[in-house]
């Protein structure tokens, strides 16, 4: 070999290795340890993964539909995986075409196919069987679901189990058996402390399907605002809304219904009652209790809980169910049931009168007695309604009944939602007797006291709710039998559309492993390297989830990039330098060389 | 008149109040007292207004720069404010021209006519005059400033003025003249923890510009990263950055400094040293000191602060700091020296024999003495650098001279960065104390250690920042005189492009307002509805601001409807039920008693 061209081989190399060097620089070698490539969050029941890689061309890979199957045949199915495939088509492969890589040589996965083995329902339910396995090998992939629910859940997998190598998706030889551990995965959004534009609880739905978590527990109106546009009572947001665009009309409500049914996420109104509802009384102020200021600290709007001892306020309360069920498709409806203020019924002459005409005592405990009447009211226009419906209740509606020794007014087919945190009855034991005393009276529960978004603090806080467990109680196997899973709440004091999404993920996901993964799925430190890769695939998907401490995203969030102020300039001098220089430096040099050795 | 007129009469009377009540319904008016609509954050130093009302017609309008002054015949004025007319045109209106209601009739004000009295220099900076004043009345809307960035002050100001009333954009008669209470009013931001793309940062830059802070204190790279593209040595990035995408090239550098420029702001560099360097080492490790395990905690690294025993450690950073002072335009330059482990220089025997060499004793005293030589060296580097270049320090490099008792190697053209909120020396007494002794000392502070954004906690906490004052220390007028500002500082361990500008804002407005008003404006309580005002302005503009509290804003945060997912659809059932129903309601009993006053 001539010298001058043993030197120009030389160069070459060490621009290899230049660029190399760009590739295993020393925060993406500690990145490698930090983040794990193509994990599964929540974390599967049961995963098996071999070494072998396995390489998807984007241009050619196919999701399919097995046509023999429900997956087609049925067409409730069909829809909803219709659907599904061309979503995931587009969530499948991120790398762009100018970072990719070729994969002729390698071996190649060309499909999944996709069986649905028993059939499907409009909508998710309580009952919806959510399991699917995945089997992926020299065979080709397959998918299969006894439902399109469990499909959803199997192709989100699927999509994890993908990663980026050296411009290539791959994915490794798995095999998949998976259901989740409770059937009530949910989280809580407030659009009454601030109203949220539609888009996004879109987006948040397309976040919560990323997390498996299939309940969106939609506190739609409370003490500050009343968006719920409704057909029978359209004062009720148009004197109660923000403004008159602060609202959700019919359509908009039937938009978030599709959007989540697609998704295989159940959508469960809460219209709280008795007490949280001063934005009601703005249009229909014959509806709830005047406070009176002697017995009562005096608030601007002497309008306090519903109006219990006026049978007009059950005609109405009967009145709006029965449209809200219409719109509203889930069997469940969340009737709140939380903070009420005995001190303004106390106030008020009407109510007094109604509870001597009740036989109820002036004490604490005839307050409770009112309380567990008007509820006991309120579940039976829920069971009167076209429709089968059940209730679910923040805890005091329990915590009342049982004080008075007499549960028979509160439906065994009621489910007990526990959110405080200490209970001072207990002594300070947090939450936990009070599952153990809703489990042992018989009723179903989901907790959501550990899971409070809303408060927030300086630093890593996901572990917190990640490590603590809807079993942790003392009870028998068939009181842990009756809870049903928990929710995430993101009470929105603090938060309007500026920051929902990144306060809420992936602090969610968290709940989401909690709530879907076995028991012994509890490591937070160990779990981190999935729960890294998890919030950049979301950020990634469009989801601007916020960082778990100094790192980064292989693609980051930059939406603001769209708006037309904050595009950046391209010049002609705005190459990178370190590819700009080099590649110039290496260019001059190259060129010299081949000068010298035509020389 | 017959009585089906009447009916008809009574029924469009009907309407209009059902109208009405739209517009005045119980949220909004409780708005009204909570919002300060059209007033003006930060508060100027006076400001008077009158009850009259001037109409704005957003087509006829015109921000007109007077052409017998240096607004037009300095080019170095002319250009900033071109653009700053041409931005404020697209910043004064708001209202969508479906919802404008018509002027005609009323008094209307057609220009603002804006005066520059001095000249301009290209680039603002500590010695900059962004006085000015404003006379809206009968004759018209002037503004007088001695500069450019007065102006720019001016123009925010004019802009805050104007509020919208039944559709109409007004503004009050008002008169005020209005400069700053301290000349540096800046915002620290991190890009090292986490990397911010550049449309963050120049929307960064305009929220900046909406509360008229002035200095972008850009802490660039650090231990985690070195996103920092030198020319000189790119390896630095090229090792040192997250990915070769995670840069900032000259280009993106001057594109900010561009940005920020036109809007008034100053953009000071830091370039931490000689602590806070590991991600140098990657592409550098001769610079920095290797750390033995011996007496030193291990860490993966193995590279510790830089090495001030090695003469290349300066050429090093005098070539660097050469391309660094011509890239950025200003005088200062922050060179840290914050959090320095001498455990690290104390197990490097290359360090002990320097130590010896220069004579400092092997104590803790010695290794202050180290850094006070190395810091004194970088110093003199920056003085050398062919453009005059001031150092700003953190509080360490003041101590550990004070330490010393011999401050002779701490120019005092050096200002002094005060964080640490306790030191341990003055039994916990804040940071009070050291802003005492460092303008006893004769040197310029700048305060930050109650202004550090970056802790949260739950609820509203911009109160604390706010109550926070740089002169709230024991000293005499002329150490007060020394105190030329502040900086909000938002350290980005837990924070990147997806919660970056929301956990930013409107919490640095309250800082803002602090550093920019007099003294005495200092009650959040009154400053409240201003607050509201700025916050819901700022999101109208385009900054995504987080809420202080239940509420809302005329016109939310909505950018994600931008992406193709989640725009709503619009379907035409779409119209509101409130206008929806109602109008057809009205319209069918209308029509009905049309019919009957016919018949």
């Amino acid at each position: 070999m001539k010298p001058c061209l043993a030197f120009l081989v030389a160069l070459s190399l060490q621009a290899a290795v230049a660029e190399w060097s760009y590739q295993t620089s020393w925060y993406e070698k500690a990145r490698q340890d930090k983040v794990a490539r193509g994990t599964v969050w929540p974390q599967p029941r049961s995963i098996d993964t071999t070494s072998v890689r396995y390489y998807l061309d984007p241009r050619s890979f196919k999701l399919e539909a097995d046509s023999s199957s429900a997956a087609v045949s049925d067409p409730e199915c069909k829809e909803v995986v219709d659907h599904a495939l061309s979503r995931y088509g587009g969530l499948l492969f991120w790398i762009p075409e100018e970072d990719r890589a070729g994969v002729d040589g390698d071996e190649i996965l060309d499909k999944l196919v996709l069986t649905i083995t028993r059939g499907c329902t409009r909508y998710p339910s309580l009952e919806s069987d959510e399991s699917y396995s995945i089997l992926v090998n020299s065979d080709g992939a397959t998918l299969r679901a006894q439902t399109a629910w469990g499909a959803l859940r199997g192709l989100e997998t699927f999509s994890q189990l993908i990663y980026g190598e050296n411009g290539k998706h791959v994915i490794n030889g798995t095999s998949i058996s998976d259901s989740p551990r409770f059937p009530h995965r949910g989280i809580m959004i407030d659009t009454a402390r601030h109203y949220l534009p539609l888009p996004f609880i879109l987006n948040h739905l397309d976040a919560m399907a990323y997390n498996k978590m299939n309940v969106l527990h939609w506190h739609i109106v409370d003490d500050q605002a009343f968006p719920f546009q409704s057909a029978t009572f359209p004062d009720l947001s148009g004197k109660g809304a923000y403004t008159r665009k602060h609202v959700y009309t019919p359509d908009d409500v039937s938009q978030v219904l599709e959007f989540a049914r697609l998704r295989g996420i159940r959508v469960i109104p809460e219209f709280d009652t008795p007490g949280h509802m001063m934005s009601w009384g703005q249009g229909h102020p014959e509806i709830l209790t005047r406070c009176y200021p002697t017995s009562f600290q005096p608030d601007i709007y002497h309008l306090g809980p519903a109006n219990p001892a006026r049978e007009t306020t059950y005609t109405f309360m009967r009145k709006l169910f029965e449209e809200i069920r219409q719109l509203f498709a889930d069997e469940y409806f969340h009737v709140g049931g939380d903070e009420v203020r005995f001190q303004c019924w106390n106030s008020n002459e009407e109510v007094h009168q109604f509870m001597v005409q009740q036989g109820f005592p002036n004490s604490t405990q005839g307050f409770a007695d009112l309380q567990g009447y008007y509820i006991r009211r309120i579940l039976e226009i829920l069971h009167q309604v076209p429709e089968t419906t059940r209730g679910i209740v923040w805890q005091e509606i329990f915590d009342n009944f049982e004080i008075t020794g007499d549960l028979t007014g509160l439906n065994l087919d009621t489910i007990i939602h526990v959110w405080e945190w200490n209970d001072t009855r207990y002594q300070g034991e947090p939450f936990r007797e009070e599952m153990a005393k809703v489990t042992a009276a018989g009723y179903r529960t989901i907790l959501s006291s550990c899971y409070y978004l809303n408060y927030i603090s300086y630093g890593r806080d996901w572990p917190q709710y990640y490590e603590c467990d809807p079993h942790d109680f003392q009870g028998t196997e068939a009181q842990k039998q009756l809870v049903i899973g928990g929710e995430a709440c993101l009470w929105a004091e603090w938060v309007d559309s500026t920051n929902f999404i990144p306060r809420m993920w992936p602090r969610a996901s968290a709940v989401a492993e909690r709530l879907w993964s076995p028991q012994d799925v509890a490591d937070s430190e160990a779990a981190s390297p999935r729960m890294e890769e998890q919030r950049c695939r979301m950020v990634r998907r469009g989801i601007p989830a916020q960082p778990q401490g100094p790192s980064y995203c292989e693609y980051e969030w930059n939406i603001l990039s769209q708006l037309p102020n904050y595009r950046p300039v391209i010049t002609s001098s705005g190459l990178r330098v370190t590819e700009g220089l080099f590649h110039i430096m290496f260019l001059d040099v190259l060129v010299l060389a081949v000068v010298k050795c035509l020389a």
